[in-house]
């Protein structure tokens, strides 16, 4: 191979990459091939051989298959392995014994339906969806059964071939075990504790970018969804790091379900550690992030708010967000750490933004309603001003004031750009449905024209929603996070 | 065990029920068994066992590891454990030549070196992405290794041992796939086909559900976000099957790999069919049921538009979500029938019905906006009628008048249907972290009341955008399942 060629050089980075991302995966292989390695000097070496004799190879076929790259994936592997194998050799043994007072003519015929029977039993039990995760139970089953059974036919003894079977493969059982526990463990609790950790940065970290693109794109850079679908949003990692949270849910229950065989290690030094509250917190992150991935439909739509709209609310929106991700982060913190702080003042914080962004949505709500009453709008601004008005919060009413004096400059400009926008607008719908009426073309246009341009300027109304509920959904995170913090015996830290 | 008791009762329906969903499950079971007794046969009868000897026991563990649920399966598995098999056995025969070469104290070391050297080298690889889904392949090929280089140290000619290993597997592999093959064959192609179509059917059913309940519901019954979060919606089934969907990408991509390795069958008479076209129609789809995710969370949202608002415009949501859920049944009908028609007429009332809901939006935008405003709004809308009554549309124009007319009535009793959702409202937040500040509480709740009051009525907008969106994605759907019909060669039709 020509270690020089830009095809083996871009392949070689690519796996070192994958390895510099989690060193565990080399650690994983060695510790196969040591896992191997160990049950072949059973037959290497002279002295086991005597012992157990070529039988051992089924020890062999045992660490290949039972192998896995988690403590509690093996422990739960090696459970069914064994479970399946015992199981498997009595029902052989019975069988046979029934098989053999019957008489040598009727043997074979009782041991092959015995042989279909199991077959298919094992074959439909294995889809039973209360029954699937025992898959690789029900297969041992099926061939151990039809092993022991059919050996035993030929060789006479079954009990015996079972009996060599079943010790072959608890040595192997047992080396794969040792293995894997021993030798550098590698833990599902661990690797469900940093994936629910990653997936809160993942969430928070979407939002941000979404929000930030939302409101600093003037929407004519954006290329277009359909294409944007296929090549996966590549200027987006965020947004896909996101996205490949919202299919981690079959991820999160594997590492629930083999977290539970592991014993108490590491940090998790609690007997019953509650992992199946890792997969609820996660569902709850799910629902949040759902209204990410809206709000990324909102950036990504072909409806858009003229740019000059987005920037009027751009600090409330800007900050809602930013808290919001802030919260995420201090309880991705706290997982990760162990210790649970009260988010009381950033709960707080996240809410007092959002209804700043509420009150500005409500005091500039003629913005996204249609613009040819635009020209009422001044009149109308000092109404709600009078009543907001009080003497005690003077200083941020001035706030306000300035706010809505810049607001309503860039209103006007809102007009202009939005004639600008026509074009862009007109493209919806994209294909040509409209052109079978050609009476009254123009006042039609004009017509759908502002029904446009009103759902255009509604779009923001939308996208600011969905942040509203993304922060409402917030507090059922914190109230799960809590619940897990409670049951998991966080450190408690009263400084937040 | 006691069939009268109710939980074996019960579970009797259950698998009865699971039966019933799909009768290929009972197919594959027998066809499983049926296999597993042909390869003992081979040992049963004596003739064959004469010829074969005992090593005929690899067939039946390659049958009980091999026979997967499909055709494309079951190939993909066989070329993987083929493959597998012949690169180990090659490689053991190399090896221990080298190593009888080298001297017989040598020998056993170099034998367990290459032993490590392999298990860690087959446990790398097949975590690697690219390589991932060859994974079996890896397994195979380290026990294959194993087991002839070891059995070949222990009773010598590695070449012969390799060979029966070889011809054995193979003999399991082919009964395998005859079985799997020509006993009523279970297609991948078949499964994506049906899983696409009732795809499409779920999320239409979805959206209708979803827009039935919103506009149906007064909002006081809805159960507590975070309750049905934990227990599933029970009574949206049509939402279940749409949010299981959204996890299926997986799933389509398993099945359309699968598909590859199949022959051309039944109604997929072409070669090079395309199934990668399903995955990707399936990921548009999936993206169109983002919106429905978003819409079914305006619908469980804290902060609820009012009931009366929703109901002003119901006939214009209703007709569209409708007109949309029609389109994607019809793409489901063309897709399940290998027909294709264009879709040019129903486009072409879904986006019409979508601009008539734009166009009532647009019309009564006023309502969506700080609801304190709402007596200067007779006033306006005689000048907005003004605009639009155009003499050659007279009829339509009194129809909607008349529409005007009757969302006026509604409008005035919506200010009072939101007084009395005060209540609701203001439960939100739902966490006490308001009660900070003592001074003014009356005026700020005022304020924060007409603020929350206009993201309510403003989630009305909300969610007639996220149905506007989910329409634009239509589009794009009904582009990928065009390029799917071309290329699979749908039978075109000219009646729409």
């Amino acid at each position: 191979i020509d270690v020089g060629s830009p095809a083996t050089s871009h392949w070689v980075r690519e796996v070192w990459e994958f390895v510099r991302e989690d060193t565990d995966r080399v650690i994983f292989s060695l510790k196969a091939g040591l896992a191997v390695l160990l049950v072949s000097l059973l037959i290497l070496i002279r002295a086991p051989y005597n012992v157990f004799g070529t039988s051992i190879i089924w020890s062999i076929l045992t660490v290949a298959l039972m192998f896995e790259y988690t403590v509690g994936a093996t422990f739960n592997r090696g459970f069914n392995r064994a479970l399946g194998s015992l199981f498997a050799g009595i029902l052989a043994v019975l069988v046979m014994q029934v098989a053999m007072a019957c008489g040598q003519i009727v043997e074979p015929y009782i041991i092959g339906f015995s042989i279909f029977i199991i077959g298919a039993a094992t074959s439909f039990m294995k889809q039973l969806p209360s029954l699937a995760p025992y898959e690789y139970g029900f297969r041992v089953t099926l061939f151990t059964y039809c092993l022991i059974i059919v050996s035993g036919y030929r060789m006479g003894s079954p009990a015996r071939t079972a009996m060599n079977r079943l010790y072959s493969i608890a040595i192997g059982g047992l080396v794969a075990v040792f293995v894997n526990a021993l030798v550098f463990p590698i833990w599902s609790g661990e690797q469900l504790h940093r994936e629910l950790v990653g997936s809160l940065h993942a969430v928070a970290n979407s939002l941000e970018e979404c929000v930030k693109k939302y409101l600093a794109d003037d929407g004519s850079s954006l290329p277009e969804f359909s294409k944007t679908v296929a090549d996966d949003f590549p200027d987006e990692p965020a947004f896909r790091k996101c996205r490949k949270m919202l299919n981690s849910s079959a991820k999160f229950e594997t590492l629930a379900s083999s977290a539970k065989w592991e014993p108490p290690h590491g940090r998790f030094r609690q007997f019953f550690y509650p992992w199946p509250e890792y997969v609820k917190v996660g569902a709850v992150l799910r629902y949040c992030a759902y209204e990410v991935m809206a709000l990324h439909g909102c950036l990504h739509s072909e409806i858009q708010a003229p740019y000059n709209l987005r920037c009027t609310f751009q600090p409330e929106i800007l900050d809602a967000a930013n808290q919001a991700a802030e919260l995420l982060r201090s309880l991705a913190k706290d997982i990760n750490s162990m210790k649970w702080s009260l988010h009381g003042n950033l709960l707080k914080r996240v809410h007092s933004s959002t209804e700043r962004l509420q009150r500005s949505i409500d005091m500039h709500s003629y913005l996204l309603t249609s613009t040819h009453e635009i020209h009422d709008c001044p009149a109308k601004l000092p109404e709600s001003q009078d009543m907001s008005d009080q003497p005690k919060e003077s200083e941020s009413k001035n706030e306000q004031n300035n706010l809505s004096n810049a607001k309503l400059e860039q209103a006007e400009s809102y007009h202009e750009a939005m004639r600008k926008q026509q074009r862009r607008l007109y493209s919806w719908p994209s294909r040509e449905v409209d052109d079978f009426e050609d009476e009254d073309v123009d006042n039609k246009i004009i017509q759908k024209m502002r029904a446009f341009e009103s759902t255009a300027a509604l779009s923001l109304a939308t996208f600011t929603s969905l942040l509203i509920e993304f922060v409402a959904r917030l507090d059922h995170l914190v109230d799960a996070t809590d619940v897990l913090a409670k049951m998991a015996k966080f450190k408690k830290e009263y400084t937040s």
